[in-house]
């Protein structure tokens, strides 16, 4: 079967001086492959006419999809209408059912249409619109050449309606895909490099056809076997023999977030956990809080920051940290146990550590509680503030992750 | 004086199916754009030899200089080092200084030394090594036809380490590059079309050669204007009308984000803050406490997620929620009042709210307290549960930053 290959053209100056970060071409990405569609090439050019055009005509050579995002709003920076309707040799024509979407939108916010506003219904008539209810700037699909071109706002979750309610399924009726397979495994606990060695055997044993990739992120590393139009059942003999051989630092065999993994045990035993972070600031309960139904589990959480704060806001004794510091194995068991109490959750977690304070030797204890028992880890933080604070987030939610399993046990 | 151009080509199956998102290419395009070299394209392909190849014979036709990150780690999916050494005809010899370097790294973490990472000092005889002093792989330089090519790991640390510490300094001293100016305002209040709206006639008298952009991103816009070699005077004409026009909307003068501004408020004032955020579940606490230097004025949080812990941890009278529910002015009010009182903190914000009850009309709560006053507001946020959470954590640090500001008038 033939693949179906696609390239992204992502539109916009802020890309290119690097005021925005792209999360538009991940996305898209991720919802094509889904439908067996690959994506061979992105590509980031400004808004300058001739840029754009010399992308087009590149890449329509290389693809059957050229998905466009980016210029389309309604302020003057935006050039790729006008530039797409000449390219495919249209005219700009007035869209009644936008205009009066358009309208309606400013009607309901209560606010006065704009001409720019206005302009956004002028379209060109050799496309097909791709109604955009979520926002002013349809999307537009055009054909040359049996190939097929996409333009959409790029304004994330607009661009996110369009693709999940118009592009998937024309596309599904456009072409017969293959089947793109993907096994992906997550794991804490060893670095890449260690796991790699592990699989020196595994990896000479690997058909050609299944390529294997590493993805490293602070603490998590994901492993994904892909394949094209293969046997189910052949990639999965590969991938149960990586979970055996991973099988002690496994957290899921799905692609899935390690916060994902900690939520559904704790849904699946029906408990509900807290959290008092010091140095992570608040960054694990919102963590926590970013998955929808999260209130089911999530009791709250304590972001004690300054020293007196451990003391009158979350119950530390003085004593506590006047002889071993706000930063040790005893503060983190007392912050642990007071958040579980506070909160009267079945499960606490507690940070408390530097961050910052010296080159590559920043010292982070952290702490997990029940009922039963207290468990602390004291781990180092090489990296930079930022860094620092996702590893700390990491590894304390693996830490109550496997706390709870083995007591689960 | 001739313009400085380059590409970046990043390499990675893992941009290609979305697994993950591109922030090399931003952070290069600042650091290149502050010496005055112009990223015009950023072109993303996969761990595959011909796609690579091809991306590099296509770019250097149109650049100075091609960035490429990616592909340099020690597992069997990085084949960009091999492919260059060959691409720029050279022969790979291991080079003593950098493996002397991967065997100490891996000495003080007192772990074994494997055959894959003693293979990232071999290395082509036809580079210049840019030394990777906090990681294994280091970048390479190599010069064909006047142009020159840098590869990079992908592990973003390492790459800002070794752009910072080498790559910088090397293209200053070989390229004499245009000035670029950027000048950036701040806004939050107003929508991106409303702005242009206002802006119509002095868009008309901008000159063509400095180019003005909107750069949206929800409750906050950011407009930038841009031009190459002109008198940094001429430019300030132009931007301190800009600054008369939206005086009213204005956050700040220079391309920063809210959280620094508020920051940079509290400390001039010498004034501490805490928060108390349900619905936005630390998230707000975690934005300000990612700045170096948050202790001086983040006393700390308390996100009450349940109802329960609103009254338990916080300190919320079960009357006001029975009376006004948990998403109320009154429960706001109390919940700024109470958290100002727990931290010992001059100012407290409080967020209580709906982020995806309905479809586009969820309801939050915000309130702002000081010793003197409390003022609240009340939003509708309309996007899915993470804009949403964006939304309402920048009306609260606006609405404090305000807050702030008018009494200390």
């Amino acid at each position: 079967m033939k693949e179906i290959l696609c390239s992204i053209i992502t539109i916009g100056d802020e890309l290119l001086i690097g005021q925005t970060i792209d999360t538009n071409s991940a996305w898209i990405a991720q919802q094509l492959n889904a439908i067996g569609i690959q994506v061979i090439r992105r590509v980031a050019v400004g808004d300058v006419k001739d840029a754009i055009i010399q992308a087009l005509d590149e890449e329509k050579k290389r693809v059957d999809i050229v998905i466009l995002t980016g210029g389309l709003g309604p302020t003057s920076d935006d050039i790729t209408k006008p530039l797409l309707c000449e390219y495919f040799n249209g005219t700009l024509v007035e869209n009644e059912e936008v205009l009066k979407h358009v309208m309606s939108i400013f009607a309901k916010r209560n606010r006065p249409i704009l001409a720019s506003n206005v302009r956004q219904a002028m379209l060109p008539n050799t496309c097909q619109i791709l109604f955009n209810e979520v926002g002013t700037a349809p999307g537009m699909l055009f054909e040359q050449d049996g190939k097929i071109f996409i333009s959409l706002p790029g304004v994330p979750f607009e661009m996110q309606y369009i693709i999940s309610t118009h592009v998937l399924s024309l596309l599904k009726e456009k072409f017969v895909a293959p089947n793109i397979i993907h096994r992906t495994l997550v794991t804490s606990g060893e670095g890449e490099s260690f796991i790699a060695n592990r699989l020196t055997d595994f990896e000479k044993e690997l058909p050609k056809h299944i390529k294997l990739a590493y993805l490293p992120k602070l603490s998590i590393v994901k492993l994904r076997l892909t394949a094209i139009n293969v046997d189910p059942n052949e990639i999965d003999v590969y991938f149960n023999s990586l979970k055996d051989i991973l099988a002690n630092i496994l957290v899921a065999d799905t692609d899935i977030e390690l916060e994902q993994v900690l939520a559904q045990i704790l849904t699946d035993h029906k408990k509900t956990m807290s959290i008092a972070e010091s140095c992570t600031g608040g960054y694990v309960a919102s963590i926590m809080t970013s998955m929808k139904g999260s209130s089911a589990y999530f009791k709250g959480g304590i972001v004690p920051y300054a020293i007196e704060s451990k003391i009158a806001v979350l119950g530390i004794h003085a004593d506590t940290i006047d002889s071993h510091t706000a930063v040790s194995e005893q503060t983190v068991q007392e912050m642990a146990e007071q958040c579980r109490l506070k909160f009267k959750s079945d499960y606490a977690v507690s940070i408390s550590g530097y961050l910052e304070k010296n080159d590559s030797q920043n010292e982070v204890w952290i702490a997990v509680a029940s009922a039963k028992e207290i468990k602390t880890k004291k781990i180092i933080v090489p990296y930079d503030r930022e860094k620092n604070r996702i590893l700390a987030s990491n590894t304390a939610l693996n830490l109550l992750r496997l706390f709870i399993v083995e007591e689960g046990r």
